[in-house]
């Protein structure tokens, strides 16, 4: 008899990741695809991601030993349903993915315990209590404009602030103000117009153009504190105050997951709400695609089975 | 002999307007057409915007006898100065328009005196030191993303920020929450969803889908904070205190002109602004077309004939 197997699906603002385990959580088949966010990107794209990286991660693989599917799909749409169980049946897997929160996969990639709490830093920032891996509370994740406070876009935009500031005061870039330097190479390149007011200027018409653009100076933003930028150690500082304040408006008991890019790599922000939280049990996310496939394949397999296997599920790529 | 007559155009970001005057400062023609930013609107739809204007406002008047245009447009471009000229030609005006900035009209609209401060809160805010009628210095104006303190869509933004934290907070509106229930209103009509955080994304999803429009909650600002509301008259405290250090950045003597919607209108803001300005010359732009007509007459008066009309020329129609 062959083995069964189980699919999870983390398709988030970033890239759609698909992969198929054996229910030991042994993973045979992983792949990524573009960013698959119906609501951000239309519906035809979301699906197109979803079935690209679908194929390439089953392979040569039968759909019919596929047991279970798992999806969490960032900015999901009702319309959505029917079209990837269209995709599922035409592997011939025999039943259609069950739909979870994003947050929820994100939660499991850091922890087998059915109760504790999320925060979560990438572009966005959130912070989730989790009852029976089922979203219980949220705070913040209002989005760019409005909150999403401690967030890559929010750390980014403090720095573009921070920058601007200081040139409408008059004070040209110094070569050892380090946030400035790396702000204003990652905006403009080597151009440098001739006055500090026409280089701010120039900062903010590139930064309202695409102004999600801000959430790629997050990194410099840690590169500059961790190389003792006292402006950038300010911004890290208040975004892991912001993290750790979204943090206790949900969090009761259990383990604290930490997921997002700002969260999940090495660096101040990192460090900062980790110090913030001694005392609490502190897990970082790993591979969501393989939580999914995990949540997915939870309800075969005993818990203790369950709690053993979550590592080999979810350990990266 | 017929009289010499002069034009003036303010072309901003919500309106054009261009005035005809006799040098004596009465108003012989006045017009308004739709905004003419050519930055934000095209070059196209700006041109037409002026044009419009300029016919309406000369009507049957001989364009021969204008011995003088001054224009000052929001988003001005290079492009735009052959498009002018030939539209001025065409109504048989012997000399096409001068340039200045509009910070320059909006000062100008305020004071006859050539050296002084403008502080303007519209849309966006902005402080300029004024010399001899031209911008000797500039602070903020750095955009609605990352500066603009306390201009309307600051204002407007900082009050949605309210309204949606402590929605996420678990607050149910309650009716004497005037701010929130102003915006509320505002943004989602009597459409109200069930829990506090599904009005929260609802709010957050409307701003986000038109982020200037949160420009338009600063007028709701100023009427919660005038009945008493304690978070109204925060945001209005600290928008003040924004505005009023931007001013303080570039003014050293002279009168100080108060400009754009947010200043002109009586209301919290203004007063807070006026109060702290204590002790200095506070002036209010009135009608920028007329003031880009009385600049554009000033070579052609001796000066205390120039200062004597300015009443004249920027009296609003």
């Amino acid at each position: 008899m062959t083995e069964s197997l189980v699919v999870g699906v983390d398709a988030g603002a970033t890239s759609t990741r698909v992969s198929v385990h054996a229910l030991d959580g042994r993973r045979v088949g992983y792949a990524r695809a573009a960013a698959g966010n119906p609501t951000a990107h239309g519906l035809a794209k979301a699906v197109a991601a979803i079935g690209a990286a679908l194929k390439e991660a089953l392979d040569s693989l039968d759909g019919s030993r596929v047991a279970a599917s798992l999806a969490g799909v960032a900015g999901h749409t009702a319309a959505m349903v029917p079209e990837l169980a269209a995709l599922w049946a035409a592997h011939g897997i025999p039943q259609p993915p069950v739909y979870v929160r994003d947050v929820t996969i994100a939660y499991a990639a850091g922890s087998a315990e059915p109760d504790g709490s999320l925060l979560l830093s990438g572009t966005g920032a959130v912070a989730t209590r989790v009852a029976g891996f089922e979203v219980a509370r949220i705070a913040d994740g209002l989005g760019w404009l409005l909150g999403d406070q401690g967030s890559g876009f929010w750390i980014g935009r403090e720095a573009a602030k921070a920058v601007v500031a200081s040139l409408d005061r008059g004070r040209l870039p110094a070569r050892d103000d380090i946030l400035t330097d790396l702000v204003l190479t990652h905006v403009l390149g080597q151009e440098r117009p001739e006055t500090p007011r026409a280089i701010a200027d120039r900062v903010v018409r590139v930064a309202q153009t695409d102004h999600m653009g801000l959430a790629a100076l997050a990194a410099l933003v840690s590169k500059a504190a961790a190389a003792g930028d006292p402006v950038a150690e300010g911004i890290v500082g208040r975004a892991a105050g912001h993290l750790v304040d979204t943090l206790r408006r949900v969090h009761v008991s259990g383990p604290v997951v930490l997921a997002g890019s700002v969260l999940t790599n090495d660096g101040p922000v990192r460090d900062a709400v980790t110090e913030l939280l001694a005392g609490e049990r502190v897990a970082t996310a790993r591979d969501g695609a393989g939580a999914a496939a995990w949540l997915a394949a939870r309800p075969l397999l005993t818990e203790p089975e369950a709690a053993s296997r979550h590592a080999a599920f979810t350990t990266a790529p």
